[in-house]
């Protein structure tokens, strides 16, 4: 009889220390007994990817991305081994593999590079040998050989992807209980959702929430992989991550995210011609530099000013990129605004519901926050505000949708 | 034209901190500058092997083979990588590579494999196009594509591999200024040989000394492949290691060497028939232990004393071996003395001289410590004493045989 496969991810804090690798390895043990063929992919342990990329800037301040992965690759390595030991002292047969052991064939984009196929002839032999196969998350290979890694969050995308290539379950363990309705951290009141549709769920990653990859949400729902996000640490439920129901749907906003960590380039005076905008962020995509919101003011005089946001590690680079460019464009310059937040509502329900955004800038305005900037997609509505007025605006939201209640009328 | 090859091998202490890292740095750089293509080997930094050991023990007390090379090995990729980005960051195109990529074939015999090919291609390409490549050494990988490391000291032999496989030089740099007459800090006036032959080599490492592993020295005889030991932090020659002159030797007594490593496992009232030895020292062999001297006591009443010595590591798996194959031979038991120590002389010289053993003994006794076993080769003598006699013995040799003087008359 052929057993069900379920792919089991386990993120940092999870394996932080001999007692939680050993909690895993006792989770893991517990599904082998339900009756499961199971895959389990880690990531590097607690603060481990933090520290060796200090190790390295203390050598090398701008190291080749090419030797930052093959220093990251190391993390997970080491974690899968510790996992695939501690599994074996259960008495639970098990082996590590490395990305390029477990077929994960990636471009050879390091530091971001994208999966192109998987081909997991040794996590299947080692699951008809009875195994578990522990495979190191985050890293591939590109088609050079050479050791790739997958960005931030990445190994939720090596489980993701070893689902659809199995037809296996996938289940994202971590330190939170499942996707909140909003910070639990920043809203007291937010709670676990039972379920939440791909899109909501992209966007949510995409604002910020860190329960899930953006990119890993994005190829689970491409593949059709329902993913469940819940705790390591206890036993309830999580959240499930599928295809949203065609049922009309009750809620208008799923849930509130926010980010803290963007900043904000403001180009002053630009010529208003065509092309401009087109000449500025094609310079900052080749830069390899994810804008954000992207707001233009009326033209004045054919001048215009451009705001955009990034992430607070693009910062800098980004400023930089956008002076030369600047310059280049005959405008009068750029400032940096390191000091923004992003606060945002989303629910694929908002679709079908007016008057979502003006509650949601009533709610802003009432908590006594200015709002800088807003972006909006069909089911997302971000503001840029002051990072102190951050925390209150995303309590004003969570509170406006009633989102603590389990079925909120909003 | 085509420039000189050269494999630069750094052990541990040379890496053990950002600013070793740097220094290494620098020295290949001045290598390159000096026209030579440079293939770096590097161990893994300072004391982490012995860290992973430890974070794998703390969750799995007897961990698969398996899983062990799959850790290590993690440690000299995080080496290479730093190196190479180190070299970025002074201007020099360098790139990392695992054992795998460097072509490094082994057996699959996890913990101590053997090399049995090396297949540069990715070195030969990285030197073409004027990169230098920065190889971790110590691991390699199996035909079934398992990552596999090549035992203590393998990244010596890592180095002398590559050298054969490209017909390089070899340097192996340490923190030691080369291969010294005895340990400096035992025998205040050891020096530095400026060469010594590859079975004198061998010997001396087999006995203990640390600067070069013998399996690296015994596949540099094999190739013809002359090593030169020599100090990461200062400039002088170090020894060159090579083929024996032919000319008559000066010397009978090349070094002194001292194991305090060494426990000793005494098989008492063995039945003295034919094949007692080969029972013992089969079922031993077959557990992967390696056995040093032996001794075997005349006969008394068709019953024999064996003993032998293993190293410290495998002392009590030794133990539980010989006492459980003594049962079934109806031997009396065994005893493990964990407090015994090896002090050795070598010198090719000795095979053509009498009276080198005597006066070895001579010394030791001198020296107030009496001599518990001996077993000799061609071209080394040892002796096992108690473990606090043996900087005493081995300081009575190194006086006995003038080894402090450049051109001793012994």
């Amino acid at each position: 009889m052929v057993q069900p496969v379920i792919v089991m991810k386990f993120g940092g804090s999870s394996l932080a220390t001999p007692e939680r690798i050993r909690h895993v390895a006792q989770r893991i043990a517990r599904r082998r007994k339900d009756g499961y063929d199971v895959i389990a992919v880690v990531s590097a342990q607690g603060d481990t990817t933090d520290e060796l990329l200090e190790r390295l800037r203390a050598v090398a301040p701008n190291p080749p991305a090419r030797e930052v992965d093959m220093l990251l690759a190391t993390g997970e390595q080491q974690s899968a081994a510790l996992i695939a030991a501690s599994l074996s002292a259960l008495g639970i047969d098990a082996i590590s593999l490395t990305g390029w052991q477990a077929g994960i064939a990636t471009d050879g984009n390091h530091r971001r590079a994208r999966i192109h196929t998987v081909t997991p002839h040794s996590v299947r032999r080692a699951l008809s040998a009875g195994r578990v196969a522990v495979v190191a998350g985050f890293q591939g290979i590109s088609g050079e050989f050479e050791v790739t890694t997958l960005g931030r969050g990445g190994s939720d995308l090596t489980a993701v992807a070893l689902a659809a290539s199995l037809g296996a379950g996938c289940e994202i363990y971590s330190d939170v209980a499942g996707v909140y309705t909003a910070d639990p951290r920043i809203v007291p009141d937010a709670r676990v959702l039972q379920e939440i549709s791909y899109d909501e769920m992209m966007e949510l990653a995409a604002m910020g929430a860190q329960v899930l990859q953006g990119r890993a949400v994005e190829y689970a729902w491409h593949h059709g992989v329902p993913i469940r996000a819940l705790s390591t640490f206890d036993d309830s439920p999580g959240t499930l991550v599928r295809e949203g129901s065609t049922m009309e749907r009750v809620q208008a906003v799923t849930g509130v995210a926010l980010d803290r960590h963007v900043s904000r380039v403001l180009c002053e005076s630009v010529p208003d011609r065509a092309g401009t905008a087109a000449a500025i962020f094609g310079g900052l995509a080749e830069a390899g530099v994810n804008v954000d919101v992207i707001v233009q003011s009326p033209s004045r005089e054919d001048r215009t000013d451009i705001a955009f946001t990034v992430s607070d590690e693009d910062a800098q680079a980004a400023f930089e990129i956008t002076k030369s460019l600047l310059q280049r464009l005959g405008a009068e310059g750029a400032t940096l605004d390191p000091n923004v937040a992003k606060v945002s509502v989303v629910g694929a329900g908002m679709l079908s519901r007016p008057g979502v955004a003006s509650r949601a800038f009533r709610a802003i305005a009432d908590a006594g926050v200015n709002i800088i900037a807003i972006s909006t997609s069909e089911i997302k509505i971000s503001c840029l505000v002051r990072r102190d007025g951050a925390e209150a605006s995303a309590r004003a939201l969570h509170a406006a949708f009633d989102l603590a209640l389990e079925s909120n009328p909003s």
